[in-house]
């Protein structure tokens, strides 16, 4: 009676796996598929991931059963599932169709050629593939596009006990069931009776009578960075989606929920960092570069004409040399205040946290910020550059000019992903290109300029 | 019988929000109370964060019943929970304490000072007070931290009707319960049981033989990063939490595993852009400048070292004065190129996309990016140069400079995260500066090293 809890209950993954790799290899195919039989399917999920050779992924994933393999191809990297689908016959293929839960299932089907998953679809019964072409139809990131049709509904007018029946003849179809969705008979959603609920109920009360009336539901167009902030705001674990006149359609589950929102993050991060889309790290050279150049193609472009501003000042940098050296410095501080602000706005703005409402306060905010900053960095660079070079003009030219260009900085970086919002554009995208080439343009401009109006004037 | 159902059920907010400002501003406070009664909790903690002034966040927090007050401070953001209990007597905090689930009312702790922390605990009941203190002891970080100590318990030996009473007697204080845990005589976790099962079993069958034994737990010390991979991992809502002996302390549920996915990936975010700690883009301008100044520092201390090259060049510069322009092209592409790689590296990092043993396959596939995008940027640079200032000697050293600066890019770009990881400290810390510092000085040396040896030589 005394069963072992450990901390993930997963034996040591890497002995595990070299053991698995080695047998595979060795072709002790029994050994293999007994050693599977002990892991969790996300830790199978894991060991094909982390296995470096596609044909070893492809060897051991044919070892496992139907039933496991369709739930391990749910969980592995999109990457992972590339390469263990990619030699898979139609029937093999329309075979997973049938066992994956919906959602997966239009996933796996999204994987393949536009032919392939045609050929795939024609091997599955008539219902389900009317089901899975239906669902295709929903954009990927709607809450259509994620939800999944396995789902228990209850007609309103039964009793609890009756309830309990129907969610008996669908749990192997829905295993992870939190609530049952209650319908009229036009299969309208009227209400949500979490387990919690049912289980306490009186096996002849009416399911109406102890249902939740007040139901948190989304619309099957609505976007998914909409449905993860239901998810967010109340505390949901599954959510019913329906169609504009009411009708249940199928739900979404919170797992779902949380990959919607690491994949939300990581494309803030990468528009953040000039990368556009979900770039994958393990992508192909060809992919990255198609990816990458760009965004390094508009930079290209903006430093460019930050360029020709420094080109303007080809006397001022003939005479004082150094000065090439200072402006870099005045420049680089720019990007790196402005960066500062632009990100801590672009990820308010992301959570929640700000809106439009705010943009005189934080511009208000952003700018003392930038003076204390600024007042700081110059007095600090100007004295740097006075006791390097001994001019005393060199260093305070450098100390105004920084002293402006975090000011500068301040304002483009709060302004710009302000500004998009309120065009309906993504605050994150291509916005540090746009605080950078101003940074970098208004601190070659302070400093130059300052310096070259004094040389002329003293 | 056909209760509405709507995509969010939330009345129109701002409609709601003014509505009530007014009442509130004109005293109506009777009105006002009536029109909170509709809300959704979660909805009136976003009408709490949304609204401007403090003082009309407190005043209708004041209206707010004791119970219904309590969900909704669990609810605001940080910031306005500050302003909400900053002006609260002892006794109204102690019995906010009280009605709060033990993790919030931890949090609600932490954020008072250590001695009203103290004066408030001295006024609620001697167990929750003791429970409350050994909360605090958890480092904020960990399982312990995060974890309620609300959850339903059922010894093993019960039968499924006893487990369903027991559930009864505690739907109150635990409202969201997904599975009951089983423990031994020694409050040891040794199963558990998910709703789902305990409403198919027989009401007479032992809890033991439906229970699941193959338990997922987390010891009461677990990074909370560790514990939001398991639930990520294993699909799950609920997770129990353990000392080393494996006697059931708590349990961790979704949604705050919700809440340390986004707090990670703003932390990630804040440190890809040179902020530390988990900053707030409404905090006051002091504590802002505190936080970004000592990273600023450090890039000006970077970007000194990079102008100190550029100063070795000062003969060169002042015999081309253009070089100053066109060496800056070659600094910020790199720049751009390294954060790319960085980020993505950083990214699949935390996402456990990516591991120490990609290391050698993902340097190899960078370098193979920089040099594509170096020659087509390259290319484009060139001729760009050479057609403003007609000189094919300038064009040619641009060129060169920028793929040479990019393969650098790639090497300490995918280098510096993978070595930080390699050396336990978190990937994502610095790791942009030290990146553009490598960027700014390879940029200057290889521009005007290669311009300057060409010079001496032609």
């Amino acid at each position: 009676m005394n069963a072992e809890v450990s901390a993930t209950f997963t034996p040591n993954r890497e002995i595990q796996l070299e053991t698995l790799l080695m047998l595979a290899e060795l072709g002790q195919e029994e050994q293999v598929r007994a050693g599977l039989v002990d892991l969790h399917p996300a830790d199978i999920a894991e060991l094909l991931n982390a296995l470096e050779e596609p044909e070893v992924k492809q060897q051991i994933f044919s070892f496992l059963a139907p039933d496991l393999a369709s739930e391990v191809l749910s969980l592995v990297a999109p990457l992972t599932q590339e390469w263990l689908t990619q030699d898979l016959s139609n029937a093999v293929l329309s075979d997973l169709v049938e066992r994956l839960d919906s959602d997966d299932a239009v996933d796996l089907l999204g994987s393949l050629s536009e032919e392939q998953a045609r050929a795939v679809l024609d091997q599955v019964p008539d219902e389900l593939s009317a089901e899975m072409e239906q669902l295709l139809r929903y954009p990927a990131d709607t809450a259509g596009g994620i939800m999944q049709t396995e789902h228990v509904e209850v007609l309103q007018g039964c009793r609890v006990n009756e309830a309990i029946e129907i969610i008996r003849t669908h749990i192997d179809e829905v295993p992870d069931i939190h609530n049952v969705f209650i319908v009229d008979h036009a299969r309208r959603l009227t209400g949500v009776l979490p387990l919690r609920k049912l289980i306490l109920a009186r096996p002849d009360e009416y399911v109406e009578n102890v249902m939740d009336r007040q139901v948190i539901a989304a619309r099957v167009d609505t976007d998914q960075e909409q449905v993860a902030q239901l998810f967010k705001k109340y505390d949901l674990v599954s959510l019913p989606v329906i169609d504009p006149q009411g009708v249940l359609l199928g739900r979404i589950t919170i797992d779902d929920v949380v990959d919607v929102l690491e994949e939300e993050a990581t494309e803030d991060i990468y528009k953040l960092a000039g990368l556009g889309g979900e770039g994958d790290v393990l992508d192909s050279p060809g992919r990255s570069i198609r990816r990458r150049l760009p965004w390094l193609a508009l930079n290209l472009f903006t430093t460019t004409v930050s360029a020709t501003v420094i080109a303007l000042f080809e006397g001022t940098i003939h005479t004082v040399a150094i000065a090439a050296a200072f402006m870099t410095i005045v420049a680089a501080q720019g990007g790196n205040a402005g960066i500062q602000t632009l990100t801590v706005i672009v990820r308010g703005l992301a959570l929640g946290e700000v809106s439009l409402a705010h943009t005189k306060r934080i511009l208000l905010k952003e700018l003392l910020v930038a003076l204390g900053n600024g007042v700081a960095l110059g007095c600090a660079a100007g004295l740097v550059a006075y006791l390097w070079k001994g001019e005393a003009l060199l260093g305070m030219v450098l100390a105004l000019a920084l002293v402006v260009n975090l000011l500068i900085a301040a304002f483009v970086g709060s302004m710009i992903p302000f500004t998009m919002r309120r065009l309906g554009v993504d605050p994150a995208v291509a916005s540090n290109v746009f605080v950078t080439a101003c940074t970098d343009i208004c601190g070659f401009l302070s400093f130059l300029g300052i310096l070259t109006l004094l040389l002329r004037f003293l």
